[in-house]
């Protein structure tokens, strides 16, 4: 176990939310797989974050979900570790799962809460039985993501799950407002009443500007720039606040038409057809493909930024 | 496909929503699994429904429900018409359970929507979508369960169902109140704007007396007493309705105990146990076994049943 | 302030929910307001709870909530305390509303938690600024009804409310499940670790046999036989298990058909009429009038209960 | 009734979203009140929506409502039309303060669904009850928030409420995504199966570059530069559509700020009084003040725009 053998809780940077690519007709595409996971290096990426909402994990069969993570690690190689996505409704399906990707090169993976629980109680249970089922010799990331999954967590219930559970390695940070979330858990390692773990922030990177500035350690969410991404990363890691904040604005337009609930996924898949990382943007069912308007409009703001950002060049 | 050729758009009578039965240890027990089926047959059931959420389906794993279904499905033969629940996160493994179970002899396959779906359309579309999925070759069965899957579908979405799907035999009713949507659906029959299917009813069988009356053909729940919901339609059928009240009334004490979320399936397998059904009432995680004081007021309110019904009798 | 007096802590017995009685055409009816709580008096009921969500209070205008409420309280007397609800979707508005009603008399007030509450802390510091907002001279009782309000309160949550804040008094439990609650929030203060507070259980009545046993004091809901639910406490009281659970046994079928949500208070308001208390079975709306056939079936239950139990005589 | 005249079905350009601006005690700030009613006519404001959720409407008493509903209309005098949030728990309440406030001068009321409902038909029939309530002479604004209020409208939806209640004259548009539906909805003028209202955008103004290209009005929100928003639909309406884009993507770090759901409300009441619109910021409860980072991190965006637009300096 600990196949991948990377310490997460140190891990920062931006580990890219991976798309599955299809070909039209709905099969996965592993050509573009490939040429995808070769992009996400190029672009300077610390390492990947597979099989979640974005990747369309829920629409894959199980042993596709299994063959995808495989080439996917396979790929990606020692340099850059890949965290895989194994919320599922239940333990045993969550388990499977976690020791065939962790057997498999895997660094660690991602739960998410079912969207059933609401107390304390409720929510840092279901993280106890989570890791009895898959073990605790597997690092997992926590998914704190309200909008998506009705359940929130606070500040003190994920301390409780850090300090309970010490297979617990990195928190996937997407809360809104969520600033002060950062800040707070920030403080909890302050007081001694915490220990550190990575914190990387997603929300389609709509706040990473300043997620940084709080205390995050870097981004995990699938831009279509993770370039952009890393820059921003680097250059608030490195104290240049002004041109961190220069390039972040520079794609906001964008990051912000690309963070729609939803209809973001296609958004996202048409600027990476774009870039030419795949050869099409099909979404498996249901997926709402985007309208010509809608088209025309990321097309719009393509081109305003490309006026600001070499980047953004069509393929 | 259609292995099994009933037609279950005239089904009647009851559809036991079957348990899954498992060792202390949390392995799927197959001898139980076994006399479990026996049971229902003894106890005059019409069919069977497995892996719903009584059946603790989201806690198998992929291979587990493939395995328990095809046990099931022989072992009930014939003459008891086996209805699998195939709801999934996505398509993809909903086509793949569907398809095989099928092969396997099932009668059909039971689809909950997903509890994102908010307006008319949404509800309607996914339906088409996931017959789209599964192949317009395989008899399916609507679950309408507001209270545990949050989406409310109205008559009218109903009706729109069965219009557009010709493969709709069936709908599993457990709205609360429910009382007059079953009048409005069978009002859409009377003037012509729906298709008839076999109605049957859940929720825990607790207005079962009054639904009957209302125009359902039936009961599909897993309540521990399945000779009575038998008797209880039969007696319906028969225009023996204060024969049915009273056997009802017998057991509402129980039934209404049994009828609780979460807890339920603790009362419902105890019973199954005392009655020598099942050989432990061991649940999977998350599920909370019965506390010693639940324990004893079920066995009260089994010792009350056993003065008016002879059925109550432990093993 | 306080003008009441009553010591709410150790109330037990009957707080029957009040319905408000209208007109046909929609204005409130006094007169059956005074002969309603003339009834309950002669029911034996222990004290009253209005403006509840079954006393149609949001349907109200301000200063209709005010006019009934001091007219009941009037009619109540010093013999039958009177608690009435203030929950408002602001603190201005429920001060506005406890202050007066105080003022006129009431014994304590009843605060609900608005439906957007999710972690444990959110809860504790709503039922904080509450307290702020009205004052901590008014008693509060706080309404833990999940399964309407979408708020789950764990024990510890209640039993934080309870001890940071002094001037809670009492608990309207309505959790469904909710026995297992009852008895871990007398465990807590068989340990020390949490003051005593009445605890009158709502939910129609439908576990109010077992709520008995597992320590509640009595009830708190609007059945339309409180001179039912008065018996069975007593006999709980009295030792005597078996001749309550004959008792409630006999209400059950009436008792389950009038705990439909939303469709209730319309059963609610006819058996209230049927028995001659109120003139009108007349809603506010939004509120469904029962349908001829829901009117027979509850007829029908009636007839069945009167067998059973002399009270079940139509006026 | 109609007190005002004004035909809100062509309404256009910016109805800002007031806040209502409290002294640090948390008495209402009648002074501020009227320089903001001032501010805003300089900005160039078309009208002025008020009592909605930014606003703090829930956490005024009845009298408070009506009165700085009364001041404000007042100060705004005939030349900027005030539409006045009505939605309440029940629709005594709503029909109360509806009357009052259009008798002293308002030009509508706009109304959101409570966050009970879900079908299409519980939407359509909350509406038609509501104008039952409030009169049919009464114009008003469709609120379609689903982030928020939980109720999703599909577009078929909002044309039956429209086609069916002839007072419907605008929509509050701030669903997210929410672009394909204002296509969709001037589609249906444009195929005429539904009539003109004015669709005016929310959601803090986040996609109101692109809404207006899709067919909406104008913007009904209460960025704290709304004299921004008047610029980006005048350029928009004059085809200058690079200009718009300009401006709009110079506040879009500070838009995006301040569109955070629950935080939102302290950016903007900052905002407000740092440029010299009111006095204080305060809010009453709940509600949470900004932290000093959170202030910190406006102020740095307040002086990036500085930069870009001369309107951005402090009082």
């Amino acid at each position: 176990m600990k196949a991948n053998g990377t310490d997460l809780t140190t891990a920062s940077g931006v580990y890219v939310i991976a798309a599955t690519p299809f070909h039209e007709d709905g099969r996965i595409d592993e050509k573009s797989t490939d040429s995808m996971v070769d992009f996400y290096r190029a672009c300077g990426c610390d390492g990947m974050t597979i099989l979640g909402v974005m990747g369309e994990a829920p629409k894959l069969a199980a042993e596709e979900s299994v063959a995808i993570s495989k080439q996917i690690i396979k790929r990606a190689g020692a340099s850059m570790p890949v965290i895989v996505g194994v919320s599922a409704p239940g333990f045993a399906a969550m388990r499977s799962l976690a020791r065939t990707v962790m057997d498999a090169g895997a660094a660690g993976v991602m739960i998410a809460p079912p969207n059933t629980l609401r107390t304390d109680d409720q929510i840092v249970t279901y993280y106890k039985q989570a890791v009895d089922a898959i073990g605790d010799d597997i690092p997992f990331c926590i998914q704190d993501f309200p909008l998506t999954f009705s359940v929130v967590m606070s500040p003190k219930v994920i301390r409780s799950i850090i300090q309970e559970l010490p297979s617990c390695v990195m928190l996937k940070h997407e809360d809104w407002p969520g600033l002060e979330k950062i800040s707070t858990l920030r403080g909890f390692e302050a007081d001694g009443s915490m220990r550190h773990v990575s914190i990387l922030c997603g929300n389609g990177g709509l706040f990473l500007d300043f997620e940084c500035e709080r205390g995050a350690d870097g981004a995990m969410t699938g831009y279509a720039f993770p370039d952009m991404l890393v820059d921003v990363v680097r250059l608030q890691k490195a104290g240049k606040r002004d041109a961190a904040h220069d390039l972040f604005d520079a794609h906001l337009p964008l990051i912000r038409y690309e963070q729609q609930p939803g209809a973001g996924l296609a958004v996202r898949k048409y600027l990476l057809k774009k870039r030419g990382v795949i050869a099409s943007d099909a979404q498996r069912k249901p997926g709402a493909p985007l309208s010509a308007k809608a088209r025309a409009e990321v097309d719009y703001l393509f081109d305003r930024l490309a006026k600001l950002d070499a980047r953004a060049k069509a393929a």
